[in-house]
């Protein structure tokens, strides 16, 4: 079944070559940047009907419902769209406080720093397990 | 000059296969996400040497010092990268409080709303535009 049948909303988004659209998920309490991911029509569809941020993994090429083996879903507050229509900003309750699939509150926790000079990458997360 | 050249943490990007990384805009001051655009390795480099964005334009296939033309520059107060290296979260204060080319003080003006049992896009932008 085509998704986009009698959804005129969905055509109204811009998917890429691959049939995908970018979309940001960020915490609806703390505003956090939580992750970035991609979904299809069918999935962003399933995403609005169900309540909770569905994604399409590129890697595993397959329908991703996020927090199906870790428990921690995404349920899905406000769906918005970007001014050109090809990027999608999900405001979502964390469920667990825990978005990303290493076990940090965020897929961000690598800052970049200046240590002697150069440029690196931090990792935050790394640094709390290892000081805990 | 290859900006890879004596910069690891360019290194540990991964950019995809046109050479771009995903680039998130957030504003350090109200948590607001402005926008998201893309980098390539020259123009994350002059980024992160600059302290101001420039992006790299996909629709006129060239670099894009944000801000150049509406004077809506955004500086850059931190740069994260996510957990996977291909997706970056800066950090800025947005000069003039807008950061969208329509005038929007963020891309993200709309929401999906439901309007007599139907899905359809919002415009929060337009609808103010309109009142005021």
């Amino acid at each position: 079944m085509d998704p986009l049948n009698g959804n005129d909303w969905l055509q109204t988004v811009r998917f890429n070559e691959q049939g995908l659209v970018a979309v940001i998920a960020q915490d609806v309490n703390t505003k956090e940047v939580l992750m970035m991911a991609w979904m299809n029509a069918q999935s962003l569809e399933e995403t609005v009907r169900s309540g909770q941020a569905i994604y399409w993994s590129r890697s595993r090429g397959k329908r991703w419902h996020k927090g199906e083996e870790s428990g921690h879903f995404q349920n899905v507050k406000e769906v918005r769209l970007d001014c050109d229509g090809d990027t999608i900003l999900l405001m979502v309750e964390q469920v667990g406080g825990i978005a990303c699939h290493t076990g940090a509150p965020n897929c961000f926790f690598q800052p970049l720093q200046q240590k002697d000079g150069v440029s690196v990458w931090g990792n935050q997360h790394g640094e709390n397990n290892a000081s805990s």
